[in-house]
């Protein structure tokens, strides 16, 4: 059994079982996959995927005849669903539509090769296109009789920037013109939603009439979607597009072909073959789990957790850790029962050290305890390893792809993580509450990231924001789930390679919200944690910006605090410099409702830490 | 004396002597660098700047008073010419105007320690700003009383996404109904040019009402223009607006401040300071030279040349090129006077291998032969070392950026190369000429090279073209002189690290052009030079994509040749496998003014190399 056909005995996230709704056939298009079109299938297959899209331009440079594609793919357990593209073959002037059907021809040679049931064709891109629908219609039937007769169907697709055919109401108009059985509408997510269009642009258009589905997510960005669509698709749950609505609506429809990636992406075209395929599948199985809900079906996957609150921050035993915490006013509450465990608190704020760990890991609180990690097996993220004996509570994790493990506990009872640490003592010190934790991730992977976030933790994304730093930006994103305290903010940072080192990825921030800052200041002044120098220069500017009373002013000066204003929600708050690990403290006191990150000092912070 | 002021000795690129014209004070936003404020500041005194603009968020984040940046600034030489911006201060609503006012006091007093002597005020992009010039008149003259109490004056900027001042007419509109001496214009290359004006948007404004002039280029990119703003304004010279029109106006129009350069980019965020402080001066000699010639005066920088064709190819000596040469049916026609240089023939092409060489050089003709490396001094760019007799040839060369060291000979007499090849044999074998090289760049030096090509060589760029790569992509941009033969093709490879190693950057590519390809295919299998295989999908494809004649097609495939068609041109290619030191060799035949450099058939080429 080969590599591919193992992963594929063992294929990640089955949501269909014997038992189970039929699930739609995953597909991927050959163009969404780096390296050479053998490397692209090996790949696909490998990550279990039932079909691809061949992409001419795959085919074309590939040693790979047709025939061998064909028994490469049956070989390894796929099928072809599609070839793609044929272009600018309707809205053509008389003297160009034999050449155009030539021209088909040969490609419907090919398809019949490959196997291919379908060819997509787009909608004209040629300046001297011709606007009239019911032309487009005749020319294309004329194709589709050719097409007809070689046993394959076309599926017209209405490009975003097609000449005059760019939304998804005139391709269908042009094949409803047409009524020729071995016409279709094909349907992709990207160029429906990019234009403005939704779900409701389907409304009316009978299933069966639907030739083939593409779906590609992308973030909002305003920019040209020529552009826009080559560099910036994303995987479904990576971007901001209701890609699930409308798959919901075109299988509601009656569509029952597959549900194929079609995602070009200049972070794609740089990664592996194998780990983008492992995510494109990833994000179809999430896909799933979004429609069945959306069509009010009971998803095979568990539902993301309802609400999430943070329990406790882990972190690796050491002596200058202790030391910090030490200085914070946490105090040593107890040891887990069996394990090297200490149990530091002060007030909300639990901290972990563990002598056997060596990296961060954050517990949460969220109910039922099992469900975060089954729904993450669904979707094909690995479970933490947990060392426990059966009396423990139970603590099922999940392990982000930058590395960070998520382990869930209940807020009492048998699986609430405290049981596990007995007698603890009683903590004197006013109280501090784990507030965020800011992640750095390398900025090729902040949308895969963002995407366990969304779709496995079911957290919301606010939108990214820059900041710039002395060697370069960081684009910064901030998720909380829609109930619950917990939050979690992603840092892509982007610096030369030189400078990268000194900003190792992972954990990088963690923020403690108090509700005194100054009294708190005066006391971390006293116990000797150093925190970051504030410019004079910056209390000056504040006035400048924000027309602040000088009495404020005065005593932010005087204890070092930075300040940010929102609304009627004030933020006053320090930093620490980046201590062990390249982690830094942030203490916080949110006034007002305040909501936010202090993002208007955030570089402050960055060229304080780049000279300490 | 420190390295700043050893440099601002030795300023590359004087333009201005004591008989000279007087050139502009060249300035630099710190925005445009770098690191944290004092290293920005020592890049531009070192880099040879007469001013800067201190950008807020710079001075905010130091921890230098403003008085001590001031003496700093004064030690290296440099004037702060403006501080910049004051935002939201116009087109407010009556009951936010007294603290407008008091932001604007913070702001002058700043200023005053600073000892600038104007402020940029931004026009508003408050969503409730009120569109009402005569109100935001009002408002900006009584910030200009207070400004003139400082001794300070306000430089009013039409940012291109003001709510509603985003034109610079309108911003001069403004200015001139406030009618306050302390109220001026700022003209900004990149907000005027990226709203579609031009240097005639500023017909009839006195020069001594315009209070600054920043300059930025940038690419022509179809995106929001406050993201094109932030992420990719170039250097006068990288990009493609009309920047020397704009500065040639507010010069004529009798504006006699400084000439100073915001560039804020992606690229420029990673640099060192030190490197963009070089490139942004080189720009500003460039920039002085064009104002000269759009103002018809005689600058003080030779032209750019006139006519530029290859003279000769000089690449290291070895065993493996002597091969390659030879199979390629090239002649060992004869040796140099004095130095281990073989000339190598065959037609119009002339190669060079040469003993002491590690890296290939470019000989041009071009006259007279001293104009291209003087221009290129007096544009900061380094003279390549010759070594040579009183009696050689002169070739004064010149290299690039990337490290190509091109060399400008005479087209006969006392300055033609080929005078230090003595008694050459004839040459056989029907002619070969050089038709263009390839060289691979770093992309984050593309901007730098391509200004490289375009400021000193003079040759015009073509549009940047993309191609799919297995593992990545390439931008690649052609150059051509204005006259002449010479064609050179900029590539960025963005591939991942990994795979970059195996792409040095440097000459990637020598394209040689005959008279009958299919005739040279024939000689070159014969003689044993490896062609790349043209896979048999790629001739199904051209008759789907191009509607080839049958016999054509056959007589292509048995060739093994790649073909592209524009218009009534025709391109016949072959190219090698990459041989030796990362360089394939293309052969091309042009047929009926073909132009072009065979596109179409990249993505061919790059997945044959990505496996061979």
């Amino acid at each position: 059994m080969s590599t591919a056909q193992a992963a594929r005995a063992a294929r990640v996230a089955p949501t269909a079982g014997p038992a189970g709704p039929q699930r739609s056939r995953r597909g991927i298009a050959t163009v969404s996959l780096s390296g050479l079109l053998a490397d692209k299938l090996e790949a696909a297959a490998a990550a279990g995927f039932d079909g691809v899209e061949i992409f001419d331009n795959d085919l074309v440079a590939s040693p790979l005849s047709p025939r061998e594609v064909a028994r490469r793919c049956a070989d390894l357990g796929l099928s072809i669903d599609l070839l793609q593209p044929l272009r600018d073959v309707e809205g053509l002037p008389a003297a160009e539509v034999a050449a155009a059907q030539r021209r088909t021809r040969r490609k419907l040679e090919v398809a019949v090769e490959l196997g291919a049931p379908a060819i997509l064709v787009c909608s004209s891109v040629r300046p001297d296109a011709i606007d009239d629908p019911d032309l487009s219609a005749a020319q294309l039937a004329a194709l589709a009789d050719l097409a007809a007769d070689h046993g394959v169907v076309l599926a017209y697709e209405a490009l975003a920037w097609g000449r005059h055919v760019h939304r998804v109401g005139q391709a269908w108009d042009v094949v409803r013109r047409a009524d020729h059985p071995a016409l279709t509408l094909a349907v992709d997510t990207f160029h429906l939603l990019s234009r403005g269009d939704d779900a409701s642009s389907l409304a009316g258009i009978p299933g069966e009439r639907i030739g083939f589905l593409q779906v590609a997510d992308a973030p909002l960005l305003r920019m040209d979607v020529l552009e826009w669509s080559r560099h910036h698709r994303s995987f479904p749950g990576q971007g901001t597009l209701d890609v699930a609505g409308v798959v919901a609506a075109v299988l509601e429809a009656g569509y029952d072909g597959p549900v194929s990636l079609e995602v070009f992406s200049d972070v794609v075209r740089e990664a592996p073959a194998a780990e983008t395929a492992a995510d494109a599948i990833r994000s179809l199985a999430y896909l799933d789990d979004e429609v069945a809900r959306r069509r009010g079906r009971t998803p095979t996957t568990p539902p993301a957790p309802a609400r999430v609150d943070p329990a406790f921050l882990e972190l690796p035993a050491d002596a200058g850790t202790e030391d910090v915490l030490r200085r914070l006013g946490f105090e040593l509450v107890g040891w887990h029962r069996h394990k090297a465990v200490a149990r530091w608190r002060r007030g909300e704020a639990e901290v972990l050290l563990n002598a056997a760990a060596d990296r961060p890991a954050l517990g949460l609180v969220t109910e039922p305890v099992a469900r975060l990690a089954e729904r993450a097996r669904d979707l094909g993220r690995p479970a933490a390893r947990v060392t426990r004996r059966d009396d423990d509570a139970a603590l099922p994790g999940v392990v982000s792809p930058g590395g960070l493990a998520v382990f869930a506990s209940a807020a009492d009872g048998v699986d609430d993580w405290r049981r596990d640490f007995p007698a603890p003592e009683p903590s004197a010190a006013a109280g501090l509450r784990l507030d965020h934790l800011n992640l750095a991730v390398d900025p090729t992977r902040l949308g895969e990231e963002a995407a366990f976030l969304r779709t496995v933790l079911g957290l919301a994304a606010a939108p990214v924001e820059e900041f710039i730093d002395p060697h370069g930006r960081v684009l910064s994103r901030a998720f909380r789930p829609i109930d619950g305290s917990l939050r979690l903010v992603l840092n892509a940072v982007e610096v030369p390679e030189a400078v990268r080192a000194r900003r190792p990825s992972g954990l990088s921030q963690i923020a403690l919200a108090c509700d005194d800052l100054r009294a708190e200041v005066v006391r971390l002044r006293e116990a000797g944690l150093p925190l970051l120098a504030v410019p004079e220069n910056y209390y000056r500017d504040l006035q400048a910006r924000l027309d602040l009373d000088d009495a404020l002013v005065e005593d932010l000066r005087a204890h070092g605090l930075l300040y940010d204003r929102i609304g009627a929600g004030e933020l006053l708050h320090v930093f620490t410099p980046v201590l062990g690990s390249g982690i830094h403290l942030e203490l916080l006191e949110r006034r007002g409702g305040y909501d936010g990150y202090g993002a208007a000092n955030t570089h402050v912070r960055l060229a304080a830490q780049a000279t300490g």
